[in-house]
This record gives C-alpha cells, structure tokens and sequence, in this order.
C-alpha cells in the first residue's frame, strides 16, 4: 500500500479545483473548505448513488430539515449537557488547545481522565503554548455546538445541529404515518452539520461545516431480524471486534457467535460495506471496527465504524449502531408528546395493565366544551409519558394545550385490546461525506515516475469524457466540439481541450479522474473513426464515430475498452 | 385563474408529507420547515433540472461553498452595515413586530420613513401589541444575519450566510483560473442561506432558513452581448418595466429599446423563464418587474424579478440582475486581493498608464531573501488596489504577507503592454428553491367537487407511478409488486399499494401528483396486458406488461397516452 501524503493529495486538490480553503482571501477559518467544480461534481455523485442505494432500493424516506433547530431538541438528545471538548488557552496570545491532544504521549489513553487530572498532568510535564511560550489556563469545558438567536430583541436560544439525525427522530410520528403506521420504517437526509472544533488541523477529515447522510430505521424492539440476510449471510467483512482477536467472518457466522448484535445491524454494515466499495474504496484498506464498552453511548447496544486507512492512518468514515430506544424516548420525555408505534395484535387479547384515565371531575370544569376532546387525548396517552411530570401538552383541535396532572392518574385495567404502543429501537447507519471523498481521492491516487493517475470508479469521476482534436484546425476542432455537444446533450459530462500536445491533454484528465479520452484526428474524415483512449491502461482502440456516445456511457457503467471496441 | 387559499395547500402539504413546520413537538420556531419524503423528492427533481440546465448545458462551474463565513466577507458585501430590518417590541410581553409591516394602510409607502418618522406615525396612530395590547418601544434597527462564534474561548465573529453568492465572489480567482482565464466564465451554487426575519408568517415564501441556487455570471465591463441571444431574440416576454405600462415584448426588441439593458441579462431572463415553465408553473401567471431605480442597488445597472401570481398575490421567485462590479470590487477593495481578470490584446500596444512599482530600496532590507518575490508580486498589484492602503497583502511563496505602502508607489508609464486587468462585471440569476417549490404546487392544484389533483410536470412529481393489483389476491400482488420493482431497478420511483378501492387508490395518487398508475387485473394472466391510466385525462389503455417501464419512462418524459398505447 502507499502511504499517501496528505500535503500531496491537497495540493492536488487546490490546484485543479477539487476543494481549497474557504475564505482564503481573508486568511481562511480552519475547518472551513470549499469545493471546487470537481469537488462538487464528486460530491454529487457520491451523495447521489448514496440515495439510490437508500430511498430507491431500500425504501428509505428522505427529509430534509432545518439546520437550525431550538434548544429542547439538543436538551433532549444530551448535546446541550454532554457535547463538549476540554480545552486549555495560553494566558498570553489567547491561542486554544484541545487539552487532550496536548496530553498525547504523557498517558495512554488521556480522554479517560478527568478535567482535573488533565490539568495536573500538563502542568507536571510543564506544558507552554507552542506559538508564544506562555502559561496556560487550566482545562475548561467547551460545547461543540454553534449558537444563535433566532428573531428580534433577545430572541430564542438556538443551534447549528451537529448531526442530521435528531431531525427525523423528533419527526417519527410524521415518518410512521407516511409509512401507514409499520415498522420497519426508515428515514434519511443528507445535509450539512456543524461542530465547532476547538483547533481542527486535519484537512477535510476534522471540519467544523460538513456534510452527512444518515439513515435512521426504525424497528420493533423485539423483532432485528432482517428479511434480505438470508441473501448476504455468506459474504465475509474484515471485523476488529471490542474483545478478541481481528478476523474475517461470514455476517450470518458473525450473528449466530453473537459478534455482531443482530442481523439488522449486519444487513446494514453490509450495505456500507457495498457502498465503500462501489464508491472505489479499496477492500484491503477497510474494516469494521467495534465500539468498547466503555467507548459506546450507555444506551447503545451495539455499535461498528467503518474505517479505511488513508494517508492520516485508520480513519472512521461511517457508523452503524443499533441505538435501543433512547432517541424517541429522549423526545418523549422532553417533549411529553406520544412518539410510540402501535403493534396490532392478530387477535385481540385479554390484558391487565396500566393505562392513563381521566379524571373527569377536574378536568370537565377546567376545560368545559373541551373535555372531552381532552379525556380522548388523555386515554391515548401511555403510563410511560405521564409519569413524574406535572403536566402533558396535547394537540386539541390543533392547539398544543397543557394538561396538569391533577386531570388524569395511572391506573390497572384488565381489558380487551386488539395491541399495544411501543417505542420503536433505531439502527442507524452514518456516513461521514467529506471523509469518504477524501478517502475515494486518497485510495484513487496513483503515482508512477511524477506522472499522477487518479483511478476514480468511472461513476465517480467528475468528467466522464475529455474530447479533443488532434490540432485545433483543418475542421478537426469543430468535429470534436459537436461530439463533446452530443455528449453533453446526452447527459454526460464531457469536456472540450485543444490546447497543448495530446499528451499533455491527456495528463490533465487522467490527473483529475476522467475514464476516456476520445480524439477527433486527420483520419476520422476518411473513416469515419475516433480514437477512445482508456486512462488506466491508456490502451487505444479506434470506433466509428456514431458509437462515441454509447462507448462512453457503456464505460461510465463499468465496460472495459475490449467491450467497447466490439460496438464497432 | 383560482385564487388559492395558502391554508388549503399547506394543509395538503402536512398531510401528504411535503412540508410541515419544523421541531413540532416543541412547538416549532417560525419560519422553519421541514421537507417530507414527498417534498424532498420534488426539491431534487427541481434542482436538478435547475444544474442540467445550468452546469450542464451552460457550461456553469458548481461550487459548494461552507454556510458559516467570517466577518471580512458581509464587511465587503455591505450585509454587516447594511442588511437589517426594523422592529418594535412589546414592553410588556415582549412580542416583536416588523414596523413598516405594522405602518401598512398609514401611510403609502412605510418603507420609504426613517426610523424616526416610522416611529411617529406609529404612535400618532396609537399602535398597540396585538397580542396583550401593551405599549410599543420606538423602532430599532436589527440585523438579519444569524451571528455565532468560531473557536474556544471568545472565538470569532462568523455570520450564516445570506445567500450563497459570496462564496462565488471571494472565489472569483479560482473560478478564472479553472476556466482557463477566460470572461465569460461562470458559477453557481445550490444550498441553504439564512435571515433572521423578525416575525414571519407567511409559510414557504418567508423562511428564516431557505434554498437557493443562484449564479453569477462573471462578464467583461463592456462586451455584454451574448453569442446565444440570436436564438431567443423573437421570444416574447411579459414584462413590468419601471417606467410605462406593462406590455408583451420580443426580447430582440426588449434590447434595441433599451427596456432591458443587454443582451447577456435578456438572455438569463429567458432561461429563467423557460426554467419556470418547464417545472410546471403556468406561464399566463408569470410577469417580470423591473426594479425602480429607487428600488435597486446604487452599483446594480439594472434588475428584473420574476414574479408568480400565488395564493399570497404576485411573489418574487427569481431576481435576474446586473450588478457591475460591485461585487468582486468590494472584496478587492477589503482584502487587498487581486481578483481582476487579464484581458490580452490582440497586438501589443504602446501604452501610458498608472503602475504599482517596487521601491527596492524599502523592501530590499525588509524582505532580504525574499525581496525578489516580494517585487514580482508588487509589479503584478493595480494601482485600484493599492491605493490609499497602508499595507497590502499578498501571498509569498504560499505565505500571506504584509507588504507596507513604503515599499510601493504608484507612477505612469509609457510599455509596450500585451494586456490589461479588468474587474469582472457579473450578471446574476439568483432563485429561491422554497418559493419556486410552493409556486408549482399552487399552479398545479385543482380541485372538482372536492376532488384534488395535483397537475405537476412528470419530470418534478415525486412519484412517477402507481402500482396496483386490482385486488391482493389470486397472485395479482406478487405481480403488481414484480413490476413495482422492475420500474424501481429502472430508477423510476414507483409506489405499490393494495390496501382501500381502486378508486381510493388513484385518488391518492392524483392528490400527490403522480402522473400514472398501472394495474395488475384478472385478465392480465390470460392477455400478457396491464392498464396504465392517465392522471390528468384519467383515461385508460391496455399495454402489454413487458411494455410497462418504456410507457411510464415515455410518460414523464412528456408522451401522451396516445402515443403509449402505440407501444402495443
């Protein structure tokens, strides 16, 4: 394997309009990129073959929802509390450290200690700013999220999410509905997230604006069984699990040793797995990763990140978790909103538990023409989300109303009921877009004697085509521009070049990825013929002109030049 | 024309999974919605379309550019002086109102007022809060830009963008140089940008975070012809100009007289209102509005709007304008950047003019080993960016350098020049993705004895067929769900349902716009054939089953039934 130079790989980046840093002119935001027309075209690709494999193929709902979103959503999820860096600033020029980072190498593993003892430690090993050489601050908390004011005068407290996902999770009752109330359901988005890094010094692999794809599927608590795993039990993935030795295992193996939680997870792990590989990653540079225990959220039962190696070392590019209950029931319970699915029994059965009554003596004077609207909405709620609040907000007649808890008690009750609410488990598959780019470029770059190659999968590659007259005249030049049209009018990205030798030509396209070359040259008016040249062979065959558009799109699907030259 | 009712169509829009407004469960936040399955699938279709004609066959560069931007950025584009709205606030519970909004009827014009003269008449006319009746503050001045911080400790100022096209301009240098430094050369960019409008209230047409996708075409200052206008020049338009009556014109003599002021901008104008109609709004309800001169920009030489009529009345949808060099000349003039573009003359010319010369005498002991860079790079500033600065900056050998006005001056002098810096002009389609989205539902509902259909191009509609088993019996679901997947693999999104009457079904269908429906009956065993039913007609024909997927690919591409029912 190459270790690829990261410094390498962006210079190329910058240089022939992949991604630079944004906002260079006014001496740039670390963390901040832009991408360039290449950049955005691979993106593109990347995000949209994503979507096929998710909201095409497997049914997934797509949202896409605010970036700014209030305060009780991230009270809710914990990142209000728990999403935070510790860091140190130098008294004297005010530059930030992430305290952590800075204790690399003075202990094995420094996120496992306390503020405190972080503290103590960099001050044992006397540990100065590295710009100025002045003292620094004890270790202080920092919330990663961004915040704002959303209206005038004080306005409400609000945040840049720093995850697409809490976005379909408050939204569950909507994307159940929209499924006509079943589970499975699964929803995605894609968009940009944002987490305000205290010093972020890797390129594209650590920013602070960044773009995800995230699926959330939601499941019966009960039931992560997985209709398709019987079709890819038998494929093998390269496992580093949180206990035992790294090895290679067959998923449906993987499930029955109980290695890999539940079939559900390993359908999805595979699906990720697919998805790398197709994208160009290579397989030799990939495995699934397992949390530890003690690495894992508390609520999580299981939880794998795809890593692939690239030139920062064994990166995470995706993660796949199976998250139990605790992100609907967050929202549950901050919100006092019902978020359950409900399970049909195939009989209705005989049951003795608890429900929610009303208590008609408080509640009809309190809300009068209304009270019964409200002991409905009352009897539908769960024991589970009245119990220790003082009051429950519902919809009446579509305005949210605030019911105290003197208008309702938890009470058993034997009946007969046709089934039960349950709060829905989530797996959940999350993909890092700019690490997974970053890493396609990493895993595509070639090097042989200066000469760069990068061998983009053909439906990756930004520009499918680069057309060129051999010179720029005797009519060559027209010829090649309408076959560059025709491609274009076909809906291939094509692109037109006369300047420079033909081997230069073809250098600036196999630098930035592009599959084909096709060339207009003084014989194509005698027979009618074109030559293809193929980027990673760079073998040539000659094809009748009419076939040009067809020979490019069969290579953009995976035809080798062999194939090509049969069309004739 | 039916004058649609706003509630009537987000009603819809909720219960079918368009859009519905954001973080619900705890409360929401005005101005924010979310995009359902339904919605997000519609805003692809649209912004696609919108790149396809754009990227791919105007041969604009996508950029993709962060949405948190540093301070320097709205310092140059005149947002961090100059982009506020003004309000008042309740003294007693604090709810806040736009004052011009609240001024409205006393007064023709309530934007034109000062702060002050706003004021007044608000209390001459004894304005209340509308919400508890107490007393109002005097107006204030508030920005519309979402501020947050970048970085630990106090961090820095950054803004959430505006719009996307800073990104475009701050980037000019790059874009020149990937186009091969050529004018005319263009970009564009899809994505979110941000107002923190003071209280809105008006759905989809008011957000506080939106889409765009605009671009900015950057032009030579004085060639702004265009080599395609002779294509569009006998198209006729409707268009609002500042002075005089609305008419119809040939955009060819739109031009001659002047009523639009080049060629390049009649030409967008054009694309954008092809675009518009292409996406299904109906063309009898489209109009451009030239903006007054009062209206515009002091640097815009000219601006035109096109406006739909909606539910809401005649709203802004594209704004298509000149902006000079307003632009790249303000972020010039702030980074001391050179963002000017070479115009090489045909001949070399023997010129007089104004150059930035090195004093060799300040920077020698200044620069010491880098004083030859430092030189070249003096020699390449314009004397526009180096005047009346104390410092400029430049990059040295990838360094940014502060090179004090000691080290320069500016005289005349008579070389043979082979060219010459200009500041780019550009023209700029800038549209509004939610407004455009909630155009083409208005312009596509229609409702017969409560029947609704959503009459959405094929091309936009989210789902391109329905598929049904006359009844899920008698193996009639297992083949409705084969063809189902047959359309799915062909990367036709399709939609299986069994479930209520086929009458229902269709209803369903036509409500969200789906342009057909295919059904598997009784006789379909026995004659190879399903029927395919038209939404808008809701007609039928027979078609064989192996002929589904080209039927329903013939239909979104725009083929009647007629033509269908050929397939056999």
């Amino acid at each position: 394997m190459i270790q690829m130079d990261p410094q390498e790989l962006l210079s190329l980046c910058k240089r022939r309009g992949f991604v630079w840093p944004a906002y260079d002119i006014y001496g740039g935001l670390a963390g901040l990129y832009d991408y360039g027309p290449l950049g955005s075209a691979l993106k593109n690709n990347l995000e949209g073959y994503w979507r096929k494999l998710y909201v095409q193929e497997e049914g997934f709902h797509e949202l896409s929802c605010p970036i700014v979103a209030p305060e009780p959503v991230f009270k809710a999820s914990g990142h209000l509390d728990a999403f935070s860096d510790i860091y140190v600033e130098c008294t004297k020029c005010g530059e930030t450290y992430r305290a952590d980072h800075l204790a690399a190498g003075m202990h094995e593993n420094p996120a496992s200690l306390s503020d405190e003892q972080l503290g103590k430690l960099l001050k044992q090993n006397d540990v100065k700013c590295a710009v100025c050489g002045g003292d620094l601050t004890s270790p202080k908390r920092f919330n990663l999220m961004f915040k704002t004011y959303v209206g005038a005068g004080k306005g409400k407290a609000a945040y840049l999410r720093p995850e697409t996902a809490q976005g379909m999770f408050v939204n569950f009752a909507q994307i159940y509905r929209y499924g006509r109330e079943r589970l499975p359901v699964g929803a995605v988005q894609i968009g940009r997230s944002f987490r305000n890094e205290i010093s972020p010094r890797q390129g594209l692999i650590r920013l602070r604006e960044f773009s995800m794809m995230e699926a959330e599927l939601f499941v019966h608590p009960e039931s992560k069984s997985w209709p398709k795993f019987g079709s890819v039990k038998d494929e093998a993935l390269s496992l580093v699990p949180s206990t035992g030795e790294p090895r290679v295992m067959k998923l449906g193996d993987a499930v029955k040793a109980k290695v890999i939680a539940n079939e559900t997870l390993a359908y999805f792990m595979w699906l990720t797995h697919k998805f790398a590989v197709d994208i160009g990653l290579d397989q030799r540079r990939l495995r699934f990763r397992q949390h530890a225990k003690t690495e894992m959220a508390h609520y999580a039962a299981d939880c794998w990140d795809l890593e692939a190696e690239i030139g920062y070392g064994w990166v995470e590019m995706v993660g796949v978790a199976d998250r139990g209950s605790y992100d609907v029931q967050a929202h549950i319970t901050q919100s006092g909103v019902d978020l359950s699915a409900f399970e049909r029994f195939e009989n209705a059965e005989e049951l003795e538990q608890e429900v929610v009554r009303p208590a008609f003596g408080t509640l009809g004077p309190l809300f009068k023409g209304n009270a019964k609207l409200v002991a409905e909405a009352i009897s539908r709620l769960t024991p589970d989300i009245v119990r220790g609040r003082e009051k429950v907000t519902v919809d009446i007649a579509g305005k949210k109303t605030d019911i105290p808890s003197s208008c309702y008690e938890v009470v058993m009750k034997k009946e007969k009921v046709s089934g039960r609410k349950l709060v829905p488990h989530v797996i959940e598959p999350s993909y890092g877009v700019d690490r997974l780019l970053y890493a396609v470029l990493d895993h595509a770059y070639t090097k042989k004697d200066e000469y760069v190659t990068l061998r983009l999968k053909p439906a990756m590659a930004p520009i499918k085509a680069g057309v060129f007259p051999l010179m720029p005249k005797d009519g060559l030049d027209e010829a090649a521009k309408r076959l560059c049209n025709d491609l274009v009018r076909a809906g291939i990205t094509a692109h037109y070049d006369d300047s420079g030798s033909i081997g230069r030509r073809y250098a600036r396209m196999d630098e930035i990825g592009t599959p084909c070359c096709v060339t207009v040259d003084f014989d194509t008016n005698k027979d009618g013929r074109v030559t293809i040249r193929d980027r990673d062979s760079a073998e040539q065959v000659r094809i009748r002109k009419e076939s040009a558009v067809a020979a490019v799109r069969a290579i953009v699907s995976g035809s080798s030049l062999q194939d090509v030259s049969k069309m004739g």
